[in-house]
This record gives structure tokens, C-alpha cells and sequence, in this order.
């Protein structure tokens, strides 16, 4: 691709290194922002950088936070001694969505994947066995993805709590809510009938 | 969507402004940029910024150049006679790959649509017409997509400029180089039976 302006080419190119970003894609956001008033140039800019640059992590559960301890781990009146593991903050943002948790949280900021050079020490595993050591956390919800990563993390983490006394558990793997059976896969089919629950017409 | 920062939420409502891109892919975009070092961020703020606020529009074909006037329109090497007209930068990019055209070009900066509220005013239109009346002019070449919008700001620029001793043209519109005949539309294999050209197999 051949630019008429350097001013252009860099603005594209920098665009491109996000993820799923070609370059015509880049041109065309690029393009847009030049049609559009110079000012959501100007706010865009502005809130990334601030962003990148303010935004902090819950020293407790490593979730986004804008100050040091994040609203759910300061609230009282959340049951401070369940904790559900997970990837990162959009797992959090679903698992709040469905207002059926009200435990507290744990971010990895990861999995455990050595093809993509990811190991234990990346992710904020080491804290967390440290709150468990405390002695005040009484069940750890495994809620990663059902992956060969999601469950190497877990068996990981499995591994150096398996001696303390705390319950562990995976969120259900089952049919999803208004799928037809025939289009499930085998494994999820299988799992969703070894993992049967005793019928109760009062669920929805 | 509720975010745990405001930060966050800021960020990823201004990244959701650009075309095509939602609030979870903002999301997944801005998560991206707060994995990677803080300098990516600054170096695409700085790029997105400088960009819109230094860039300039040639003084004779509008397209986007780091000076006054463009390196094409610059270039006395080029037949400055010919004119191609353009919707924007994109197809200038387009059409100075294929090593073809060795005219110049006039960049509209879109097409005529009234129902996206884009009169013949907000074009670069009357800059065209007074270069076609200086009289240097032999040729314009109407290079705007076959739609609506195209064809209507080709007729209104033909308009203004008839009773000027141009000649006017448009590209060739055929089934593409490499394209079965059977998937063609039928306007378009209309139309290249119509504009048939004489045979001639040293062409490729």
C-alpha cells in the first residue's frame, strides 16, 4: 500500500497493530476520523492515553479498578469467602450481568499457554494461593474457559491448593439455554448427561 | 455493558465511535492495548492526533498530502490534461497500483447522496469545473463507483461542464478479468456485451 502522506502511513500503521485490524480497515477508521470534527480525534487520543496511564488493578482480585480496591472486593456485603476464578475483566462483566454471583472474584489476566509463551508467572496466580492460605476463603469457583489452557490453569492451581481445606468447583458444562440437541457437540452432550441434576420444575 | 472503571468505559465508548466497531470489539481492542507496553498507546495517540491536526489537502486534486500540493500534481512527468475524478484518497491509492493512468487526479471527497445529508456543496466540485474552464483541460475521466450516487454526481458535474470543449469519459464497467460468466449480474454482462471492444490477443 502506497501512501500520499506520512502523516497518513503512520496514523494506518498504528491503527494495523491492534488485533483484527488490517490495514484497509485502519485506512478506513483513518479516513473516518479525518471526515469527523478534529475534536473526537482529540477525545479518542485523550481517553486512551489516560486510560493506559491511570487505570489501575484491585490489589486483591486484580480485576480494573479506578482506585485501589475494587467496589466489589470493598463491599461488605458480598461473601468474601467464595471466589471464582477467571480469565480476565470481560469474564467478570458477564458473570455480574447474570446477578447470580455474589461471591468475589480472581483475575488472571490469563491462562497458562506455553504455545503462546504464557506461563504460571505471568499470571496472578501466586496471590491468589497466598488468600487461600489465610485461612478465610471456604470454596474457589473455577470459571475458565473449557480449553486445553483453561484446564491446565486449573489443575495448576488445583495442584497447590488441593492440601488446604477448600472446596473447588467448575461452573456446569452443559446445553445452553434454547438449544436444540442435535446440533450440540458430543463432548457437551456427553458432559451435560454425566453431570445430570435432579429435575426441579420450579428452575427456570 | 457495565464497566468496573470509568477509565475503561471512556475509552472504549470513544473507540466504539469508529465505523464498525462495537462496544465489544472496543472493549477487546482497548483490553489489547492495556496488555502491551504503555508506549503503543502513546505512539497510537500521538500518530491518530498529529495526523488530524497536521495533515493537508492538495490545493489541486484535494488529496491528502504532507504539503501544499501533492507529489502527483507536482510531477511534470504526468499528463496534467488528463483528469481523473475520484471519490477519495482510496481510489487514488487503487488506481496509481495498477501503473496505468498517467494523468492527474481531482479527489471529490465523496458523491452526491442526499439521503446521507451530502449535497454538491460539500464537494469538491466548483474547484474541478473552475479547472476545467481554464481551458488546460482535454480529458476528464468519471472513475466514481456505478451506483446511484456515482452516477448522479457524474451528471451533474457533465452538466456543468458540456459546453466546454472536454472530452469526458468513464471507466470501463465488464465482467472482472478472471471471472466466470455465469456469476456475473445481468447489468454488468449487459453492459459488457454493449461496450464490447475489438479483439486483440496481445492484450492481457
Amino acid at each position: 500500500m502506497e501512501f500520499s502522506s506520512k502523516l497518513l502511513e503512520k496514523a494506518v500503521n498504528e491503527m494495523a497493530q491492534l488485533p483484527g485490524i488490517g490495514k484497509r480497515t485502519a485506512l478506513r477508521l483513518v479516513l473516518h476520523l479525518l471526515k469527523q470534527p478534529a475534536e473526537q480525534t482529540q477525545f479518542l487520543s485523550n481517553a486512551l492515553t489516560t486510560m493506559r496511564e491511570e487505570i489501575k488493578f484491585c490489589k486483591s482480585c486484580h480485576n480494573i479498578s479506578d482506585v485501589d480496591v475494587c467496589e466489589i472486593c470493598n463491599n461488605s456485603n458480598r461473601n468474601h469467602q467464595i471466589i471464582c476464578v477467571v480469565e480476565d475483566v470481560r469474564d467478570v462483566m458477564a458473570i455480574e450481568n447474570t446477578n447470580q454471583f455474589k461471591g468475589v472474584y480472581h483475575v488472571l489476566g490469563g491462562k497458562i499457554s506455553p504455545i503462546d509463551g504464557v506461563g504460571p508467572s505471568q499470571l496472578n496466580i501466586t496471590s491468589l494461593v497466598e488468600k487461600a492460605k489465610l485461612g478465610q476463603v471456604e470454596e474457589l469457583i473455577f470459571a475458565l474457559s473449557s480449553t486445553m489452557e483453561g484446564d491446565t490453569t486449573n489443575f495448576y492451581i488445583y495442584k497447590q491448593i488441593k492440601d488446604l481445606p477448600i472446596k473447588t468447583s467448575t461452573i456446569a458444562r452443559g446445553i445452553a439455554v434454547g438449544d436444540e440437541l442435535e446440533y450440540a457437540d458430543e463432548v457437551t452432550l456427553g458432559r451435560s448427561i454425566l453431570n445430570r441434576i435432579p429435575f426441579d420444575f420450579s428452575i427456570k
